[in-house]
């Protein structure tokens, strides 16, 4: 299967109405291209699953023409799901130098650093492969060393510009190449993947220098001690952190693996700039008074387990928030964590400390690291794309990204809304929708990644509404009749110390179902399994409306 | 147990570190009310439960004395858990009439309306008990005949805002009382208990006007079909949709049980205005050109049973959402709903709809129905209360209003900010934390109402997470060796038809161990069991990563 002879093919194999595991894939020919490769988590529809990647059965059918993997930025909805890749098919794998770091930390904990191939690159490499020749520019994000890709085919040239916004004043170079993209506009782009997130959010983000002008007026008001959590990603807001903990005299405590570990890996490759003598660990606090104190933790999601929350039940062994201490949410809740953020603000207000948060874009202490509607139509603007592609965002975001196209003058049949595994082809300079490809999500349960069946799923969702009822009965071969009475055995369904009588009627229409059942000789064991189940099923919801899964097991002596 | 002797006892028995299920008491001697009785849905840590009801063993101990329920207005938080309590305790109970409409709509799904003492009050009805005697002042909500309560006892009075916000400009009468608040605030308020549900808020909270504006524009600007969706019980809202309706010439669908009822319970008590001929049934609306109908239907949250999500689903028989209709969700997200509403919004756009919406507070199409600080603070400022206890909100929303509180001059110690089932005691004057009282989450699970058990919920958990694992082994009872072999059963853990290999390994594992123990002539079921769980969840989880419940059952023969 290669529908890409002589033409240019596009797909998202992730990321497109969805919010997360972006993976896009370009094909000329035998050559095939891949941005990206990111995961995401499953909500409660998904019990019990640990993480969702991509589907790439489609590279795994071609995989001698999978030439290379683009990295275009290091956060998890971009290589989250590498490890799962690399796995099945090791191809080399190009990003810029801290996102290569960031990917090395994750092939490390999956024990496949060794055989990776990884390139670091910058916005000046080139990166051939055959029939497409990728080059980049520098774009702002949350987390530094972004780059947007430009693919140069014989179909003329394609753009994915990765997450950006135009902080034209960022905290620490580089910044926003316009003039690189109004060139690539310039050459002339067939085709733009632009990113989707804020499409819905009017106006222009605002820059991060201003989450630095809160962060430090905050510290100046702090009387005792100061918490700050942050995504440890985004180093630029670390760096404002740090400067701040600098300019009040405050030792600073990191607190949380990966606060530790990005904090540590961008000071040695000078993406942060602090003295040795700043950073105390958390058992030497006791030694410095509490207005000379600040710790700077992970856990701005409310994540359960991250030092945050950990801080706000007074779990933590050598730390504590007292009454008076400032804490401070420098970040806003991503959606599906309100309830888990909330949670640990609550904990902290009854803890008596000030706490500093707000959730939302009108928040001083977070600013967005996507564009806002203006940014996309900035963008769109230097491009000037043919075609366009909204991508990485949920559908009513790829919509309104299509209406901000039309504002600024692409015409409505030029964006192209896909879903996953549709493919956009070029052939002769003309442009259609292709044949679908395989696209969808793979599951992480534990060490197994793949289908893990709707039936298996089915069952936990049930399993977890009404519990479960067993009733093991035992036929002699011989003679076809009971050999001993049935058990009836409840899990998640009800107390039993509790529902004695409930429990002692099921155990009655249980003996009177197999009585019956043996006195008209039945021997069919899906017929004595199904009458079990409806005579029970039927007995349970008149009496408590609900439907516990009923497994009768029938064991032959 | 009666506490509160020759004292008076106020205390939350729920609603107060949440939203939701809302209940509050207050007790003279021999004589107790009750204020309110709400209900809350669960979150994914209750899996399988319907529906949360506050517990009231406080009250069932002391029932001779719970003289009477007064609900200060008919939204579920307030009303929800009124059928589970009257079935164990059939006090009368007061409220207006809206109220008590809505009241008896939920009583008679229960069954229990022909036997409940509802008594139909107004803003100048007094409900005297003994020693307690309520009056009642006009409050501006996002349903109407709200009321706040003021409780004349021989400790001084205590007053309950209910919900509110100031709309000094309200669609329909009657005006907020701030005359009759004065007149409260003057004779002297020992205690206030506030809700504080915006307490986060700055500023002022929008009229309720200000949305019939908007939705207005948006049915002229309409081109085809207007669909929209609001809270039904949101009357005024609902005028102002039929207001805007008839200005364009819209005949009018109503979708959803609960907006059929409640228009049409509206209409008989002159809540709504409307001539009989605007409404249309769903299959007249063939006859009519589509840009003479309008939809008014359920679903604003995103529920997956609702119209909205039917019709974003293209699941209704005779209405179909087409390309250039409008759709108004003029209602804001209640948090935990984002993500089912959003997914509303993903499916509308793709069927070609305009659909505006927004989350948050800038919405034009929705404004929120209760008051925001500054009308905290003006409630406070009116009743000049000694002493407050902020209530109807998490912890952070009675921090900030214990904030607000201070800003207005109530003394920090004076603000109270208590648990579920803490009381507030009143004795000459005097006012102190008393003992705790029974309070709590009462789980509805089906039929059955109360303690659900932990345990269960625990087992639920775990078998949604992991699925479980059945082992059947048969032993004989004179001679304690296996009869038959040990059966292997699985359930939401792995589909066995892709994972015969790994079964096949359990099977072997419990095999051996069952010939093992059986060497060892044991004949302890607990040590078996025990023995059966170690060794096949080792291996599971070493192949796997993931932990089933294991199950075993020895049946006897």
């Amino acid at each position: 299967m290669n529908p890409a002879k002589n033409k240019l093919l596009i797909a998202a194999l992730g990321g497109v109405n969805e919010i997360g595991k972006n993976m896009y894939m370009i094909q000329y020919g035998e050559d095939i291209v891949v941005i990206d490769c990111g995961s995401k988590f499953p909500d409660e529809s998904l019990p019990g699953i640990d993480l969702i990647v991509p589907d790439i059965s489609y590279l795994l059918e071609n995989q001698e023409h999978v030439k290379a993997l683009i990295v275009t930025h290091g956060h998890e909805d971009h290589i989250g799901g590498i490890p799962y890749f690399l796995k099945q098919l090791n191809i080399p794998v190009y990003g810029a130098r801290l996102t290569i770091e960031l990917i090395k930390m994750k092939l490390k904990e999956h024990g496949l650093l060794r055989d990776a191939q990884l390139h670091i690159i910058d916005v000046n490499s080139t990166v051939s492969t055959g029939a497409i020749q990728a080059t980049f520019f520098t774009t702002i994000h949350s987390i530094p060393d972004c780059l947007g890709v430009c693919f140069q085919t014989p179909e003329g040239n394609v753009v994915h510009t990765g997450d950006f916004k135009f902080d034209m004043s960022p905290v620490k170079g580089p910044f926003p190449d316009l003039h690189r993209m109004a060139e690539i506009g310039m050459k002339g782009v067939k085709i733009l993947l632009s990113e989707s997130t804020n499409a819905e959010r009017p106006g222009f983000t605002p820059t991060e220098r201003n989450v630095g002008e809160q962060i430090l007026e905050a510290f100046v008001k702090a009387e005792k001690q100061v918490f700050i959590s942050t995504f440890a990603s985004n180093v630029n807001r670390v760096q404002q952190i740090i400067d701040a903990a600098m300019e009040t005299g405050r030792k600073l405590v990191l607190l949380g693996r990966s606060m530790v570990n990005v904090v540590t890996i961008s000071k040695e490759l000078g993406y942060l700039d602090f003295p040795d003598d700043l950073l105390i660990s958390p058992d030497e606090t006791e030694r410095y008074p509490s207005e000379k104190i600040a710790v700077l933790c992970t856990g701005s999601q409310g994540e359960p387990m991250a030092a945050l929350s950990r801080l706000a039940s007074s779990k933590h062994p050598y730390i504590e928030i007292l009454p008076g201490d400032t804490v401070i949410i420098a970040a806003g809740a991503i959606p599906g964590n309100e309830r888990n953020l909330g949670q640990v603000i609550n904990n902290l207000c009854v803890l008596g400390a000030r706490v500093i948060y707000k959730s939302g874009s009108a928040a001083g202490m977070h600013v967005s690291g996507h564009g806002s509607q203006e940014e996309l139509k900035l963008m769109l603007t230097l491009m000037k794309p043919e075609y366009l592609i909204p991508v990485h965002g949920e559908a009513r975001m790829l919509y309104q990204h299509k209406q901000l196209a039309e504002s600024v003058g692409i015409p409505p049949e030029n964006v192209l809304i896909i879903n996953n595994g549709d493919t956009v082809q070029v052939e002769s300079g003309g442009v259609s929708i292709g044949s679908k490809i395989p696209a969808g999500n793979s599951l992480v349960d534990g060490l197994m990644i793949g289908d893990i069946g709707n039936i298996v799923l089915r069952d936990r969702r049930h399993l977890s509404s009404d519990g479960m009822l067993i009733i093991v009965t035992t036929l002699s071969k011989s003679e076809g009749h009971m050999v001993a009475s049935p058990e009836v055995i409840s899990r998640g369904f009800v107390f039993v110390k509790d529902s004695e009588e409930l429990m002692g009627q099921i155990q009655d229409i249980v003996n009177s179902t197999m009585t019956e059942l043996s006195e008209s000789q039945t021997t069919q064991w899906s017929l004595i399994k199904q009458t079990l189940k409806d005579h029970v099923g039927k007995f349970i919801y008149q009496q408590t409306k609900r439907r516990p899964m009923i497994l009768p097991i029938i064991i032959e002596i």
